[in-house]
């Protein structure tokens, strides 16, 4: 049996999400990781292996070869240097492969990014870019957009568990809450249910406080083997699983369209690989694209059971100081959705609760394990990374 | 030291490159990946990981998300599924992660993919397509088209070493004749020297056959431990080494435009890791997405002295039956250039050639060590692989 080395984050860094009129796509990777070598005391030429996550460079901004711009850019060349595309899960699926070079023994200093330039293009035009990461053959060609299928998600969810739409409203008022707090938040504002019931329509029953921002941004962490972190750091933070898992592209050939299977395989992995049960976390970030992800993700992840997680809500348990604090910097919904760049923001997010230092009013006290789900598309792909302080 | 395990390819299969009006993306795919599967005699359930190259799904035919895409076509859900981006070297880059997952120890039974599906759009704007491989702010911008850089290439070397446009042409011819060879290539027609420096100029020095074609395509090579591949096939081929490097994407930052660094890198280090040297290469497949590109990597990958590789040419070596036969397939010039799966289509001619399995007259005579060498963009990004015959 391989035994694999344990692997830890050194730093972790991220831009401001927002409409970043003044920054292309390499500025942004440059601020996030220029950030996260000063942090972690290295040099740039320490780094031996980058994975950067990226959706659609190509579309947004008529730039592939990601991988070797971002090395290029910030003078790392001639290291290898990829980019990997899950859609929106592409950030991560960049760390989780950024896991394994580290984790296989075949590189040491790993650094992961993740970054999007999405304020290129009309918001119409972003809407047509993100539906290449649905099946274009079943789904996009036929003009679905993605406020469109997760409308037909939640229209199927809050019938089949007799939900009602304040609960969709309950996550978009603590998201908004939480990413008051947080000085890298898009959106700082804070809102009420009745702001989030009464906003314009986008695909009922989803409005506008219901739907992630179009954001411009960039994350980057650093990756070590454990036994050397130390070195970089104080307050490394152990990478105990990160797995990917895959489901249908099409909501139509599920087996049910209020699960996401990708993210009840790659959770069940994770824990298991982990060693840690789900009461153990107490820190949560998850892929809000929409309020009803957020619901959908706590009860397929399994900190509750399926129908249930709207009570978690109700009763403000999500909010920092309840029993399961959800999207502590405001998730997608009011922290931003750099769709590139999400599931390394999620890391960021989680390494700062975990170190104990996120803002006054949104640090989750004596943080010890944090737990990252990201997806792609509809739920083809989902990543889900457990860390723990060491 | 980390002692990681040995990886072998017990499987590879290509579809035949060309202009595929009857098959999509997904179907290129299927095709590549169903007679992969069913030589290795295993079913889609062995295999744990998937990972796949494509260079623009998006903006050719409106479709990201291709790791999942193909897990799900395939019928591999859930298992964990990456697209993996790095231009024209998509597939070499893919390749290496999956070499990367097995020898880890993470994974057993690891299919890596490559697919373009190229021929949906104009061929003028699948040009514009392609240049989303350069520096989009310092090349593409101002309306530099990959004919146009790798003529400046072009024009510079035969200045710079006192080489006629003739050695460009032997290039071509033998890629052509190769090519005839090979079922499965885009071109079967033989050309000859004259018909190569009379073709219509594309950008000048380079002409229609200095120019490799726009090919929709797609290959699969699946992986295993080497401890295990007798179980699979009585002929693993041995994964020496799979190396990526990187360099600048804009010509203008190079060092010298005639030497491509990153090709220089991950050569020496992979016959390095390999234990190989030059001497012993058997088989050769270099990325000649234009024939200046095939002379700059034989000199970059150290078979021969700087300025000195068309020699080889006008001495007729690099046929099969020299002592340095290139590109039997008929390399990107005339097996085709589906750009995502390129990488992977050389492994495949290389397991084809160690295993004696090539076709009469293109059968390298007694094949034990191949070299695939392939390259994103102008040079910012190249792999080499470096395989054996058990």
């Amino acid at each position: 049996m391989f035994k694999k080395r344990d692997v830890a984050i050194i730093s972790a860094s991220a831009t401001k999400c927002g409409e970043h009129w003044d920054k292309g796509l390499k500025d942004l990777a440059w601020e996030a990781g220029v950030k996260a070598v000063e942090e972690a005391g290295i040099s740039g030429k320490d780094i031996e292996y980058l994975v950067v996550g990226n959706m659609s460079g190509g579309m947004f901004v008529g730039q592939e070869h990601i991988g070797a711009l971002v090395a290029d850019f910030l003078g790392l060349n001639p290291i290898p240097s990829l980019r990997v595309e899950a859609a929106c899960a592409s950030g991560g699926m960049a760390f989780s492969q950024g896991y394994l070079a580290v984790a296989s023994g075949l590189y040491d200093i790993v650094a992961v990014g993740g970054v999007e330039k999405m304020t290129d293009v009309e918001p119409e035009q972003a809407t047509s870019v993100l539906s290449g990461a649905m099946d274009f053959e079943w789904e996009a060609y036929f003009g679905a957009t993605f406020p469109g299928l997760y409308a037909l998600i939640a229209t199927r969810y809050l019938h089949e568990y007799k939900v009602k739409r304040e609960a969709l409203a309950e996550v978009a008022v603590k998201n908004h809450y939480h990413g008051s707090l947080n000085p890298l938040a898009h959106f700082r504002n804070k809102i009420t249910v009745e702001d989030a019931l009464t906003a314009p329509p986008v695909a009922e029953p989803l409005r506008k406080y219901d739907c992630s921002p179009i954001s411009d941004g960039a994350a980057v962490a650093i990756l070590a083997p454990l036994e050397t972190a130390r070195k970089y750091t104080d307050t490394p933070i152990i990478v105990r699983a990160s797995v990917p898992a895959s489901d249908t592209l099409s909501l139509l050939k599920r087996r049910d369209m209020c699960t996401m299977d990708a993210t009840v395989n790659a959770a069940n992995k994770a824990f298991s690989l982990a060693h840690i049960e789900r009461k153990d976390v107490d820190v949560v970030e998850v892929h809000d694209c929409f309020t009803i992800a957020e619901l959908l993700a706590i009860e397929d992840l399994g900190f509750c059971e399926k129908g249930e997680a709207s009570k978690l809500y109700y009763e403000g348990q999500t909010y920092v100081g309840g029993t399961l604090p959800v999207n502590t910097d405001g998730g997608l919904k009011a922290a931003g959705h750099p769709v590139g760049a999400t599931g390394v923001k999620q890391i960021v997010e989680l390494v700062k609760q975990l170190r104990g230092e996120a803002e006054k009013g949104r640090q989750v006290s004596g943080a010890e394990i944090g737990l990252a789900h990201n997806v792609g598309g509809s739920g083809a792909t989902a990543v889900v990374t457990i860390l723990s302080r060491s």
